[in-house]
C-alpha cells in the first residue's frame, strides 16, 4: 500500500497571501472608486535591465540555428556565468571563492528549501522569529520537527528579533546543528556588520554547527563597510553555505536565476564524528535532481556583469531605495518605530497594535496594502512589512494617504 | 553537530558518462586524424522550432518594458500553458485531465526525483532493469534502500526487461508500493500498447500501488493505436501520475520545460490505509520548493502549441525518426537484434558480449560512440544504445563506418 509522507499533515495551510487577497477583493467591492496601491507582496516591479534583454534576444537567436543551438548545459551552470560571479561578486570584495564552488540554480527559494535534504533527519534547526517560512516547512516536510503548537513546531529553536534586540537573533543557549541566516534580513530589513557576523562563524566553528546563510537581498546594502557576503568572515569557508540570487538584484522574479556557494572546506560530520566535504554531497544532489537553467537565462544573468548591466542594475535598485527612504521618512514623521530600509526593500513597522487589525485598518483608511507581520512567525504578530517594490509614484501617494489618514 | 543524510554514502559514483568521454579522448589523441561521431548521449541537436523562437523573443521584450514586466507567475505555471496542454495533449487524445491537474516545472529529471519526497520514507520501489538511473538514487537519497551489492540496491525491486521478454517488464510477484514505468522507454526505446497498460493500472487498483508514468519521449509514437499517456487507460486517474517534457518533444533540453500531471483522484494513504489525496500534498510541495518557470520559456512551451509550432515539431521528430529508421536497417542488415527505434529515438542492440567490450571495439573500428548498456543497470551489460539525435549526414556515414567493419 503506497503511504505519503506524514509529516506533509503537520504542515500549517498557508492563508497568508491568500487571506490578504481576500480582504482587499471585499475592500475593492465595498469602495469600487479606491485605488488600491499595493506595498505588500516583495516582488520586483521594474523591467529587467536592458543589457540583460539584449543578452537574452541574442541567446535566443543562438538557439533557433542548428550550428549554435544548446541542448544539456552543465547541471551547476556554465563556466561564462560561475566565473563572472566568482569575480564580481566575491573576489572584488576579498572573498575567495572559486567558479567551481557556486551552483547556478532556478531559485533561492528552491535551493534553501532543497539544501537540507543533504544533512540527516536527526538535525537540530535554529530560525529567526519573525523567518521566511520556506526554511520551517521544508525542515517539517523532512520530518525535524514535532507537531505545531503555540504557533510554532516542536523540536525546532526559534530566535525571537524583536524591538527589544533590535531585530537581531541572539546566539542560541541550547544545542542547534543547522542555523539560518538572512542578511539584510526578510521580513525585518535588517543588516549586520562584520562583527555580528564573526559572532556566529565563531559559534558554527566551536559548536560544530552549519549556517546557510540567505543574502538574497545584498544589492540593497549601501553601507561599503557592511559585508554582503558571509565569506568575508575569516573562518566561514569551513561553517557556511550562503544563498543569492538575481531576482531582487536585477528583476529576475519572473526569468528565474540564483545561485548557492558550497565553498570545498564546508563540512559536516557522519556518525562517529568524521568530517565530510558538503561540496560532492550538494553536486550530487544538484546534478541528479536538477538539469540547470535555460541558456538565454544564464546569458540574461551573466549580462548583470557587464559594465552596462552593473549602471542599469544600480540605477533600478536605487530607485528602489528612493521609494525605501520615502517610507522611512514618513514614518520618522509619523513617530512609528521600524526597522529595515535603509540596506533593504523592507521596512518593518512596529505597528503597536495586532498585525492583522493594523492591516485592515490601513486598507480601510488608505486603500494601501502592506503584509501583517503575523505571517512570518509569532514574533512578528504586532509588525507589518512594508514593501519598497513599486513605482515611486505610487509609494508616494500611498505615504500621503497615510499621514492624511494616521497623522 | 551537524551530520549529512547517511544514504548519499549508499550512492555508486556515476562514472558512465566520465568513463566513456575519459575513452573518447583517450581514442582522439591516439587517432587526430579519425572524426568522432556522438550516438550516445540523448540531447537534442536540432535547433528550437520558429514559432518556439519567436514567442521567445516576443516574452523578452516584454519583460523590458515596465507596462509589461512580469514578476513571480503561480509556481504551477501559468493558465495560457497549462490549458493548451490540456487541450492538446490530452482532450484531443480522448484523456481527461484538467488544467489545474498539470504542473508546470523546468524538467521531468526533477519532477521524477522530487514526486518521492510526498511519500512515506517506508514505500517499497520497483524499477525496471535496464533504468533511467534517476529513478533509483533518488529513492536511495531517500532512504528507502539498503547497500549496493551485485550491481544492485538492497530492498529494491528490479523488474529485468531483456530480450526473452521483450523487453517488457512482468508484473511483480512480491509486494510494492511505488512503481516507475517509462514507455517509450528510456534506455531500451520500447514502446506499450493500451492492453499491456491497462495491466499495470488494475494491478496498481488491486494492490493500492501507484504509478509513476514517464512519458518524456511519447512524441515519437508513429502509431496512432498506442497510449500516448497512461490516461489513455480506464482507472487511470486514481493510480497514476504522469510527467511530461519539452525536452525531447521540441527540443527543450537547454530551455527547460516539462510537467507532471496529478489528477485530483490520485491517492496515496495514510497509516490507517485511508486514503489522501496527492494533488493538495505536490501542489504544497511544488509551491513550497518552486517558483515556477522563465516566463519567456512558458510563452516558447505555449508555441509548441501553434499551428505553426505543431508542424515544426513534426518535422524535427520526422527528421530524428529518419535517422532511427536508418540504424534500424542497418543493425536489420547486419543480423544484430534489436528493440526501440520505431517509436523512440533509442535502439537498444543486443550487442552479444559485454557492452564495454563492444562500445570499445565500436569506438577503435569506426570511431562511433554508442552507451554501453551496463550504465542502465545489470540487466543492461549485453546490451548498447544508439540514438537518433544527430544529423542525417552524421548517422548515415556512421552507419556506412559500421557497416564496412562489423559486416
Amino acid at each position: 500500500m503506497i503511504r505519503i509522507n506524514p509529516h506533509y499533515k503537520k504542515l500549517q495551510a498557508s492563508y497568508l497571501f491568500s487571506d490578504i487577497a481576500a480582504r482587499i477583493s471585499d475592500f475593492s467591492q465595498k469602495n469600487p472608486d479606491t485605488e488600491i496601491i499595493r506595498l505588500g507582496i516583495g516582488d520586483a516591479t521594474r523591467a529587467l535591465p536592458a543589457a540583460c534583454i539584449a543578452a537574452m534576444h541574442e541567446a535566443v537567436d543562438e538557439m533557433g540555428q542548428d550550428a549554435s543551438f544548446r541542448g544539456y548545459g552543465p547541471e551547476q551552470g556554465y563556466a561564462f556565468l560561475r566565473e563572472k560571479i566568482a569575480e564580481h561578486d566575491f573576489a572584488a570584495r576579498g572573498a575567495q571563492i572559486a567558479a567551481d564552488e557556486i551552483f547556478v540554480s532556478d531559485g533561492a527559494k528552491c535551493d534553501t528549501g532543497n539544501f537540507q535534504e543533504i544533512l540527516a533527519t536527526e538535525t537540530r534547526v535554529a530560525v529567526p522569529d519573525p523567518v521566511y517560512p520556506v526554511y520551517v516547512d521544508t525542515n517539517v516536510m523532512a520530518g525535524r520537527t514535532g507537531a505545531f503548537q503555540d504557533g510554532r513546531f516542536e523540536n525546532i529553536v526559534y530566535m525571537p528579533c524583536t524591538r527589544e534586540n533590535d531585530y537581531l537573533p541572539d546566539l542560541p543557549d541550547t544545542d542547534v546543528d543547522l542555523i539560518y541566516l538572512c542578511f539584510p534580513n526578510n521580513p525585518t530589513g535588517t543588516a549586520t556588520t562584520k562583527q555580528t557576523l564573526s559572532k556566529w562563524v565563531d559559534f558554527a566553528r566551536q559548536n560544530k554547527a552549519l549556517i546557510l546563510y540567505d543574502a538574497a537581498y545584498e544589492a540593497f546594502i549601501r553601507d561599503e563597510t557592511l559585508p554582503r557576503s558571509i565569506y568575508e568572515i575569516p573562518g566561514a569557508r569551513e561553517v557556511a553555505v550562503e544563498f543569492r540570487s538575481f531576482s531582487k538584484t536585477a528583476g529576475f522574479t519572473g526569468t528565474r536565476c540564483a545561485y548557492t556557494v558550497v565553498p570545498k572546506e564546508c563540512r559536516a560530520f557522519d556518525k562517529n564524528g568524521s568530517p565530510e566535504m558538503l561540496h560532492p554531497l550538494w553536486n550530487r544532489r544538484h546534478s541528479t535532481k536538477f538539469n540547470g537553467v535555460a541558456y538565454p537565462v544564464q546569458r540574461a544573468a551573466e549580462a548583470v556583469y557587464s559594465e552596462q548591466g552593473q549602471k542599469q542594475v544600480k540605477a533600478i535598485i536605487d530607485d528602489y531605495m528612493k521609494n525605501a527612504d520615502r517610507i522611512c521618512r514618513e514614518m520618522d514623521a509619523l513617530g512609528y518605530s521600524y526597522a529595515g530600509g535603509k540596506h533593504s526593500p523592507y521596512i518593518w513597522v512596529d505597528a503597536r497594535t495586532d498585525s492583522w487589525n493594523f492591516f485592515n485598518a490601513l486598507l480601510e483608511k488608505t486603500g494601501v496594502v502592506c503584509t501583517p507581520g503575523a505571517g512570518f512567525g509569532p514574533c512578528g504578530s504586532r509588525y507589518i512589512r512594508l514593501s519598497a517594490f513599486n513605482s515611486y509614484d505610487n509609494v508616494d501617494r500611498a505615504m500621503q494617504r497615510i499621514r492624511k489618514a494616521l497623522g
